[in-house]
């Protein structure tokens, strides 16, 4: 459940070529105790802030926080908060899915793939979504 | 015409307090070729994309590529563009500037405080103008 800057990278790209100007934010963030995504992505108004998380594992568990300072980020900026999960070494692509999605257990979320099959979404998906809401 | 990472932690702190959530780019940008400027800002969808420049001289230059750069994000995005502008050891405010108001050179824009007294903008007005236009 870290964030994995390789795959990151590789969503940037992905988001810049679906025709979203991105923006992430620095590796480390000690320098500021403020609410902050791990990649914000913007096309024509409709705005993405996104919480990156990989894994190795097929479950694994995302701490409360982490999702509480998403959502608060995203209240204020005015943007959609979304978490982008890649399952590494499936050849799977990644799942976003918004945080009321995710399963809440005693200390946070829960993330399986068998759980993201039924609710995540695809980039391509969220971005036809985007275009029929907002154009 | 640095970034000026105490300055600009100073501002992002203001942004914050006037009700902005902020995110800051990345100290070095080696790793992607993408657009993107030091500051995203954000407020209900208000969103300003900030160059920040500081300075100890009063009249300074600005490389053309920096704006336009800015200008194509912040077209993408759905954020207005704006450079911040700080001269130092001066005691005076952030002055911020639309693209189009900076004065062209043969390679850039010059920046002047003489000018900036003109058309500059404080953030505080920044943000009561965006309240009367998006609320």
């Amino acid at each position: 459940m870290v964030r994995g800057v390789r795959e990151e990278r590789e969503l940037i790209h992905r988001l810049d070529s679906l025709g979203f100007a991105v923006l992430r934010a620095p590796a480390s963030g000690s320098r500021t105790k403020l609410d902050r995504p791990d990649i914000l992505a913007g096309r024509k108004g409709f705005v993405l802030a996104i919480e990156v998380k990989t894994s190795r594992k097929k479950t694994f568990y995302v701490r409360k926080e982490s999702v509480e300072q998403l959502i608060r980020f995203s209240d204020r900026f005015g943007a959609k908060p979304y978490l982008a999960i890649k399952f590494k070494h499936t050849g799977l692509d990644w799942f976003l899915v918004k945080p009321e999605n995710l399963v809440k257990t005693g200390k946070g979320f829960k993330v399986s793939l068998n759980d993201l099959k039924m609710k995540g979404e695809s980039l391509e998906s969220l971005v036809t979504k985007s275009l029929t809401e907002y154009l």
